[in-house]
């Protein structure tokens, strides 16, 4: 294991993150707010710590995918604890442990909350909460290999380990010129979502919170009734457009970029995608009809909903516990579902679940018919054994977690529905999602020790899983 | 597709449960009841239509595993129907889609009734009901083999399509052969317990209905308060030890037959079934030993209630809804493991989550170590592809059914958590088991669309989900 490549990295990407701090600052002079000093104090931390870490360059740069992993879950972890800083040197959020959920929740755009009242918290702090959604959406080390050029052929191991999805491949041949590409589309769509928003009436600096916690499909507002406080079609039709547009593959984009339209209509799983939030939409509008007024708000709030649960951002404007449960029962799939590989959105994954039902549905054909040679063909290609393992080891490993995560909530007491609905939020990073729990809406009640375990599962569920596993696993510290 | 020989295998399966019928008619004659004439009646119907079905045997009598699977989900099928007269001709369960539910409840083993007072049943019928249990636990096929001397070799496809497990193989070289010691063993071991309840005071007309449920890891009672009506630690001693026992691979008794007891405890599901049945009971019996008084009486109801649940069984001791959360999760957990491969248990099976556990730790460590050679180990031997495969079809088609299952149930207008814990119950063939559902403690209250869906869960996990989606599939009928 190549610690020292670890430390430097890691100590590289402390330093990011102290310029990163340098925005919230900004927007706290602005609106001269003292909580600009506790930026500024942290930020000489930050660099203080980074500056000693990367003081020497290692000679040996080589690594392999298991320093890749332990790298990624190491900085995320490094930086949810030090991100977390601001908000307790400024003593609105007292606890320590609720600083930590609040910004893992942030960086992992889960959009969970522990705040009862949002609209106390000063706008720097807020700037920065939602910052926290746009950075983690695209991920900090792709951000960091943007940022800073480097020929380490290596770091494509840690760009697999970042990038959800159950295949992660470059765009163009050179690691930095991807990531500088996805930061590129990443930067200029959310810039077009506040100049739509702005139109729409919004307060230029809502604007940036909502288009933030949008792209990062997180889910954290700058007011207390989030999306519904606006009360208006026109806002919700931008947030609902663009949350789908963030929940598809950037791979996808750079087909656009490229002017091969076609391209971008090629994939499968865009198909796929786009089918299930029509269906789905259409499904819950049918449902919903009654309690609602009109097949014209029915379908209003259908639509924003399932863009909302579907792309894991968790966005809200009804209140669905009031719908009938086949509604809620469509709502709590998509969830599961998530949005495409390749996205800023949590879940499992559009794609790993297509190869699910199709890897299951061509295994039940082998039975009946052993003789003929089948295959499971997506996006146009036969998909390897290798490929399978990978979303079975997945599919198995998140059945594991999400057990062990139930049961060790429900040792701390909480009850079955809380449980479930919560872990279930935090695991998809879906945030302030599917309303089941009641009591849970925001997480300020629960104690700390489940709050550290759904911090855990925050950030398990966003880096998918395995970098959080692997550094937990004591073979990974004992081998070579 | 050989239809000829469905027909036929079908057509004799009905001639065997007009056989079976006999025995509880002996019942009612005992009894003096007049549902004797009930299952006289059926039992001609039985005949009748049996004996035109096997008029003639096929001359071609080569099937493969698409037939053996087609044979099996229609064989349960039909023999639910026809089993469901009886309780229909005598009136005392009035409607036809109830009485269908109480069998095949029976036949799967699962032990979900829809009857509110059981107590007022006549004798015949709730020793058919129990009797159900004990001739689905061991398979109606499995069954059939053993009574009628067979030289088809195909028979092994059926064998494969009914009995519980990821592999199954035969005793000894003929398959006749093979059935009759597993039934011995069965037959054996019921009569074993029958002797053991009824020294402990039991009614000997209780004492063969709780022999038989407990057999087949059903659940079934004839009292209303299931064993809570004893109230004794004996009768729950000797039935929790019956219970474990008949969780067991039958296979593994057969090392016992031939004096071979290294063998027997030689199986490494053996091992991990003991030791979670044995984790589970203290870790239950330390979180209740306050809700209940002191500690023996804590290690009793655990106990027990682990063994219920873990063999699928759903027996009753205790208000396991007044217990901590905590106990609650643990006992769905166990659910959902389900009992041995090879046994008469239901669930996924915990050879099944060990294999999906063992992989899962492999994935991850090749993805640390790339260049190491791993394979998981079970058993003593490698496992193969084909067999993890099969496992990954098998819990892939397991998400899709309790899924669809439960949208249609939601859709059907049901409570989020009484969907979940009635489909569990159903799918997992538990029964009366984790009370969560409140409402749903007997199924009467549901609508007739629910109980179809319900029953269809309970025959897909009684035969492990394949035969009954490959019989609704096009592809099986369509093609040669």
């Amino acid at each position: 294991m190549n610690y020292k490549m670890i430390r430097y990295v890691m100590g590289q990407m402390l330093r990011v993150e102290g310029v990163l701090l340098l925005i919230p600052m900004m927007v706290s002079i602005l609106y001269r707010e003292h909580v600009a000093y506790v930026f500024a104090g942290t930020m000489c931390i930050l660099w203080s710590i980074g500056g000693l870490l990367t003081w020497k360059r290692p000679k040996e740069i080589e690594f392999y995918a298991k320093e890749g992993m332990v790298i990624v879950a190491g900085t995320w972890l490094m930086m949810s604890i030090c991100g977390a800083l601001p908000f307790y040197f400024s003593g609105e959020i007292p606890s320590f442990v609720d600083c930590f959920f609040e910004t893992v929740s942030g960086f992992t755009t889960t959009g969970s909350t522990i705040l009862a009242d949002i609209e106390k918290i000063s706008n720097g702090l807020l700037f920065w909460r939602s910052f926290t959604h746009w950075i983690g959406g695209m991920g900090v080390l792709v951000f960091a290999f943007a940022l800073i050029p480097q020929n380490n052929g290596n770091n494509m191991y840690i760009m697999k380990a970042e990038v959800p999805g159950h295949k992660v491949g470059k765009l163009v041949s050179k690691l930095s010129s991807t990531a500088r590409i996805l930061y590129g589309i990443y930067i200029f769509m959310t810039i077009v979502e506040v100049i739509f928003l702005y139109a729409g009436g919004m307060s230029f600096f809502d604007c940036w919170i909502h288009a933030f916690s949008t792209a990062g499909t997180g889910g954290f507002s700058s007011k207390n009734a989030s999306i519904a406080y606006y009360n208006s079609a026109y806002i919700e039709a931008v947030i609902s457009a663009f949350m789908i547009l963030f929940g598809i593959n950037f791979q996808l984009y750079y087909f656009i970029l490229l002017k091969d339209i076609k391209g971008f209509f090629r994939s499968e799983e865009l198909k796929y995608y786009l089918w299930i939030i029509g269906i789905a939409t259409f499904m819950i509008a049918l449902n919903i009809r009654h309690s609602v007024d009109g097949y014209f708000s029915a379908l209003r709030s259908a639509g924003f909903q399932v863009a909302s649960i579907i792309t894991t951002t968790g966005f809200v404007t009804r209140d669905y516990e009031q719908w009938p449960f086949f509604s809620q029962g469509i709502l709590l799939l998509l969830m599961y579902l998530g949005a495409m590989s390749g996205s800023t959105g949590g879940g499992i994954k559009t794609s790993r679940i297509i190869l699910l039902f199709k890897d299951t549905y061509i295994g039940i054909r082998k039975m009946i018919q052993p003789n003929r040679i089948l295959s499971t063909q997506f996006e146009g290609e036969s998909v390897g054994n290798e490929v399978m393992r990978g979303v079975h080891v997945y599919i198995g490993l998140y059945l594991i977690i999400l057990a062990s995560s139930m049961m060790l909530l429900l040792y701390d007491g909480l009850d079955l529905v809380s449980t479930f609905a919560s872990v279930s939020c935090c695991l998809n990073n879906v945030g302030p999602g599917l309303g089941l729990t009641g009591p849970v809406k925001n997480f300020s009640s629960l104690s700390d020790f489940t709050k550290i375990i759904l911090s855990f599962d925050m950030l398990a569920g966003r880096l998918e899983l395995f970098p959080m596993v692997v550094i937990m696993m004591p073979s990974t510290w004992k081998c070579k």
